[in-house]
């Protein structure tokens, strides 16, 4: 008996294909990729293409095709930058100085409040076109330089609406706890309590976040504020995540695994128990290069450990205006692997699957196979290897997401 | 009495202007810039502008425009990559198991011997608009994976012909002092014979080089067959420059001063003495952090002293296959900021007035300013720190070769 042909709206093909099934290559030499309602329906190689009928066929003439990448640790929209401070502090001015002269993470939030929601949208877009032609389909954007329910409100909003915007998707994550702002300084416990009562309640309620992160550090919050902060998360059935052991071992991150969180991020001062405590848990180890590097960072999150205990690692920009002014991915997968000894290979699974799976995608996005949506990057190179090994450079031939071939126009 | 009105062939507004005259940002706010047969003929504040006519006129509507960047020191055109080697390295596979199996610079030189210069020409093509796309207008190219008059002459020929298929400086160096070949393994001593005695003169004969490079350093040549080969080149009029002091001092700076060298490149081992010589003869000190952060180098180069002593300094991309697989000198900007220590201000000089000056150029390139060429670019920025500050991202918004403004294509 003949079997109906299958139907694609679009066949792809003229590549060979880094799968990324299992966190490994999982590569196939002259592969084929069939999409139908965005959704990969077919893939293999492509002599093995069974009957089909096509509405379009795309030949992409070499290279390797991986899955989109995702950045699934971003602020990427803020007010203003810190280019300035940057200059000051080659310049020798102390942070110290700069700090008080109004600078640091306060002139971010200073800005920010200031700035009108298309003007976060303008510089925000821009940055996230800069994501996008070096492969970047999904991205994970977080509030906390608002640091109000009107402030943070608006910081999700925008986020949001790049997603609309841009042939992205965006994953929203209100960061309410990054920092003490002016009106609470010296009353921490008083800013947590505004956060559970009226900013967590309000970001719920309008939808604006899809996860809840906070600061657990000694210039930051501890983990006790920490714990009251995610237990108000969970009442409205939010998942956690959390910036953790960047400077110092305070526990953060086994408190996070404590709560399930989709991912503890950067991780520098982590001990053997908070890696044991986030494999019970399944939470993702987001490692951050691009501010370990800014900062001139000497203790480097533990590798090995982190491999000896299966713990899925996944790489991120951190793009913000102080710590990580990143633009490109790709040079965080080669900082992965030159600054943390990442293989190429862990380091492309730390920006596809792994990553897909700090933000709770992993059912629907990071590989290519079957079922997962049509998100995916052909790169005009020989061996995904190179993908890691360039630093800078246009390697992008072809950005597809959701099966449409998507020009990435700048400006 | 009335004056003439200037002619221009066309006429650049709405920007402010970093001139770099003087080696500082030499700013001016709200700038014009007239262009008449591809040279500067009048820069200044746009309200200052007197009488003109202009065959066009381009508002660039915002940002900041600083003369085209230079990138001094490349080893462009090669065969193959190495990205195999980089994978390996991070597999845990040594540097000798990689070498002993004809992997290092070996591998680079049989691939770059083996392909035609049409294929090598493709991929240097890549890399070049790569570098353009992130604002580069004069790149300088080496030869060293030939080392055969044969091979050496081909490398050079396809730098050549990369200037005439893209709108974009060339200045070609004969390195091929680089490494000892594998036909005159043991014996590198007939090898700089060979060098002197065929490969120099063919090269200059044939007008293939404007300068001539060498790798001194105990895993290539020593200081005294080094300057064997400086004879032979100065015999032939060609200015030198030398890799010198990047992994030990053995004094290869001094020598180059010694032959009042253009550049000395590297210098992570240089001493006081070194600078001392550098200042006297004039010498550029060109600075290389991608193979710094590629090698995992700890010592770094004496920049204080470079101050102190007022020698130039210059930062470039040293792409290469094997120890600085980077394409983007804006990029290189941000790491001698973060690794070295310079300011976004030196950072932008060392791109621009001092990569000229590298090159022998400094008469005609490198600063905005009456009689020099109208190579620039305009960036979406608010301030030319921000050149240094991100790293990675597209921040160009028009770039401007000899007066004409040239789309950048992607493959
Ligand atoms: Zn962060
Ligand atoms: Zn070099």
């Amino acid at each position: 008996m003949m079997s109906n042909p299958l139907k694609f709206d679009s066949l792809w093909y003229g590549f060979h294909a880094a799968t990324m099934v299992n966190g490994q290559y999982s590569p196939i030499e002259h592969a084929a990729i069939g999409v139908r309602d965005g959704q990969i329906v077919w893939i293999g190689a492509q002599d093995q293409l069974p009957a089909y009928h096509a509405g379009q066929e795309h030949h992409l003439h070499g290279g390797w095709v991986t899955p989109g990448l995702i950045d699934c640790h971003t602020h990427l929209v803020f007010g203003g930058n810190r280019a300035h401070e940057f200059e000051q502090r080659l310049n020798g001015v102390s942070y110290q100085a700069i700090a008080q002269s109004g600078g640091g993470i306060a002139a971010s939030v200073n800005a920010t409040r200031q700035e009108t929601p298309e003007q976060l949208l303008s510089s925000a877009s821009r940055r996230l076109i800069s994501l996008m032609r070096d492969g970047v389909t999904t991205v994970e954007i977080k509030s906390g330089y608002g640091l109000s329910t009107e402030h943070e409100a608006k910081m999700l909003t925008v986020a949001q609406r790049l997603a609309e915007q841009h042939p992205v998707d965006i994953c929203t994550t209100c960061l309410a706890a990054h920092a003490v702002p002016p009106e609470y300084q010296g009353r921490t416990d008083a800013y947590i309590d505004y956060l559970c009562e009226e900013v967590l309640p309000t970001i719920a309620q309008r939808g604006l976040a899809d996860a809840v992160d906070a600061f657990c550090e000694t210039i930051a919050f501890s983990p006790e504020q920490v714990e009251r902060y995610f237990r108000a998360a969970q009442a409205f059935g939010m998942p956690v995540k959390l910036h953790a052991e960047q400077l110092s071992s305070l526990g953060g991150t086994t408190l996070a695994a404590r709560f399930q969180a989709l991912s503890a991020d950067h991780l520098e001062f982590i001990t053997e128990n908070d890696v044991a405590a986030m494999r019970e848990s399944g939470t993702v180890a987001v490692l951050l290069p691009g501010a370990y590097f800014t900062l001139k960072e000497t203790q480097r999150p533990p590798v090995d450990l982190l491999r000896r205990y299966q713990v899925p690692m996944a790489v991120a920009t951190d793009i913000n205006p102080g710590t990580s002014p990143v633009l490109s991915l790709r040079l965080m997968m080669n900082m992965a692997c030159t600054l943390f000894g990442l293989t190429p290979e862990e380091a492309l699974a730390a920006t596809t699957i792994h990553a897909a799976r700090a933000l709770g995608l992993a059912e629907t996005h990071g590989q290519l196979s079957v079922g997962k949506v049509a998100d995916f990057v052909c790169w005009d190179v020989a061996s995904p290897g190179e993908l890691s090994y360039w630093l800078g450079g246009d390697l992008l031939k072809t950005r597809v997401k959701k099966g449409e071939s998507s020009h990435v126009d700048t400006h």
